[in-house]
């Protein structure tokens, strides 16, 4: 008889009562699929006589999760503490060098140690897996490492944070303002009391920074992605109503590409999304991940971002994969073979944009307008002039063909310039496919 | 030096070229991820002289494809060739026997023959590996296996078929008929000059029937799956107008559930699809997979279902998962544990319905129509009567709310035997997400 594979889960919030939920009610399947029993030995969370939906007096409990690196009785420490730094790392890290097995949701840790992590595994040959990190239920990691690994990956792009899916969702639909939607959204339990982490677009900066590293070979290098990060706060109810009259939504999306040299660029920024791309119909707390591919082409997943099952389903598959003998690399290649990423020119990436501007109702205004955009070679795909409050001032709307970001900035230092424009409302990047 | 991993290619069409073109292109890229080299010692096709894309001439010719079987410096055959059985079958079957691992994209043989093909690959401890048979670039056969490990699949959906979705696409754009459209796509090279593989949904009966076992842990069983297939040929431009009207699509869909008792579903099947839904963005050449798993909720796959490239990245995806040890079990549970599949009673199995009425204008005959649905407890979401053209018949269009197939078929019988009703016209499921 095969032994168990045995675990320690460290971490009992959501995700790891969903993990203990999922061994203990899918246990027949999950052995028919590897052929041995997932066994949790000891688990360990701050507060032992915390009312949970799974019943874990079952299990050994361990009062300082620290404690659990090094066991020879425990081959894999499933971590779900949290936290970049602190307990949650130097579990992992110890777990790792002791020779234990590690499998993660914590994609703050992965964005910003990821790498040295990774050494680490890789020196003891034990499996570092954290699927769970980037888009829940979404097998986005297993997606670059296996389904495309015979790819070089041009793009990939993703609407990876559900608090900020739903607030957006929610103002298209209701054509409420942010504020009040966000207060609405931290009631229903989907956006934290302090929601900066996810609304400012660094929770999602840290998801495209593991994508970015998978896809391209570089090694994760979180600072450059948060320099490149914006968030939603400044989105209008009226930006969102223009979006969808023009057949967009608007989607906070992390992007990241590769040019043919081999120059990576990278953002979080919300974004203009046709309504007619997969994207788009990602609403509410729905992730999605996108995937340009030099032979695949393009791929799309879609599925639920965060919640216990989701991100669960993605640890325990992690389990399954170790207890399968997939041990593999860390990234999509070792850790020794991950390349220092270099960027692009910010100023040269190209792509299209929505400029929105408010104007004072006076003859000659588009006339200015236009030679502005002319001057500087930018190309206009739609335009609209309109009164979109009574009494309001007057909003021209323009939305471009392909350009670079430095043509841009000239137009919009020009366009600031003019006495008949009042305000540069909004400039946002339509997501092109 | 660790020995290149020693390949054999039968079979040099579209998707042969393909994976000869990754395998030369991306070499390096494959070597860093897996740590060997794939090689390519041998090849097989039907005409030596044929012009392709690629260079094969650096690789050892062999005429006939069985002649790869059992050879000692071949790890892994390739099986490009097709068809149910016949050359391409005998040649797995034969590798197999004799310890190669097999890699192929033919879906049909998998359908028909995987139970027998899975039970002699394991028993010789080798890899059947078969991701390129549905949905081409879509790691969907990964995405059961390993993406979705965790979770009892519930159900699985699929626009499986990109003849027929390039069609449907092309008549709901331009309002052409079905026979008008279908000569464009012969004339293009999407449908063979005998569609009937395609539009009457064989193909995408083979894919369903494979993806259907993975999800269920069943024995594929394409006998049933074609029991229950329908294609595309009586699909009107008339309906694809009033499916837009009502913000629908028109997509052929592959679809398998599984009930509360473990009694499956199996059927394929023009389907309406909602306008927000992700698949009815799936236009054209593009295929998506839909899963409902216990755990993860839904996920859904999108990407180019054929074509050189995706399907050849499938291929040699696979062959990199086993050139990484895994070799894994054929389907999501080794041969001896697929069930055979026990059914639902199909007049049981509940959904919404399109029903497309033409009917004589008098008075009356709403009143006779909504005394036929309510007599069964049919229950009614839409409903709408209009002229669609001139001196024509009067349509009544009907959405029903969730009903059986069982009351649908009362209802049908009640409507047929009306005598305002000239015609039932069309009977579609929506495809309820």
């Amino acid at each position: 008889m095969t032994e168990p594979f045995k675990i320690a889960i460290a971490g009992l919030g959501t995700v790891g009562q969903g993990v203990v939920d999922i061994i203990q009610s899918n246990a027949a399947l999950i052995k028919a699929r590897t052929g041995r029993d997932i066994q949790i030995v000891a688990v360990s969370s701050a507060n032992k006589n915390k009312a949970r939906s799974v019943d874990v007096s079952v299990y050994e409990w361990v009062d300082s999760a620290a404690d659990l690196a090094g066991r020879k009785d425990i081959d894999c420490v499933v971590e779900l503490i949290g936290g970049e730094h602190g307990v949650a790392h130097d579990l992992v890290a110890h777990a790792l060098e002791s020779g234990q097995h590690v499998v993660t949701a914590n994609k703050a840790m992965i964005a910003r140690h990821g790498l040295k992590l990774a050494q680490k595994a890789e020196y003891k040959n034990v499996a570092l897996k954290y699927e769970a990190a980037v888009a829940g239920g979404i097998p986005a990691i297993k997606t670059i490492k296996q389904g495309l690994a015979a790819n070089n990956i041009k793009a990939v792009s993703g609407i990876l944070n559900g608090t900020c899916n739903f607030i957006l969702s929610e103002m298209g639909l209701s054509g409420r303002a942010f504020d009040d939607v966000l207060v609405e959204a931290q009631a229903k339990g989907y956006a934290e009391a302090d929601p900066s982490f996810d609304i400012d677009g660094i929770d999602t900066g840290h998801k495209l920074c593991i994508l970015s590293a998978l896809a391209f070979g570089i090694k994760p290098d979180l600072d450059n992605v948060l320099e490149h990060t914006s968030g939603i706060r400044e989105i209008s109810s009226l930006d969102l109503k223009i979006a969808d009259e023009l057949g967009y939504k608007i989607k906070l999306l992390g992007s990241a590409h590769v040019d043919e040299q081999g120059h990576v660029a990278q953002s979080v920024e919300p974004c203009f999304v046709k309504k007619s791309a997969p994207l788009a119909s990602v609403d509410s707390s729905f992730n999605a991940v996108f995937f340009d591919a030099d032979f695949a082409g393009q791929v799309v997943n879609i599925g639920r971002g965060a919640g216990a099952g989701p991100t669960a389903s993605a640890v325990v598959a992690d389990i399954m994969d170790i207890v399968c003998g997939d041990i593999g690399t860390v990234f999509s290649v070792s850790a020794s073979q991950l390349k220092d990423a270099r960027y692009m020119d910010s100023s040269r990436d190209e792509a299209k944009y929505y400029i929105h501007l408010s104007v004072e109702d006076r003859p000659g205004v588009m006339a200015n307008i236009s030679s502005a955009l002319s001057a500087e070679g930018l190309s206009i795909d739609e335009l609209i002039q309109r009164h979109y409050h009574v009494d309001g001032p007057v909003s021209v709307v323009i939305t471009t063909h392909k350009t670079t970001r430095y043509a841009l900035t000239s137009v919009l230092n020009k366009l600031q310039a003019l006495d008949c424009i009042a305000e540069i409302v909004s400039v946002y990047r339509i997501f092109n496919i």
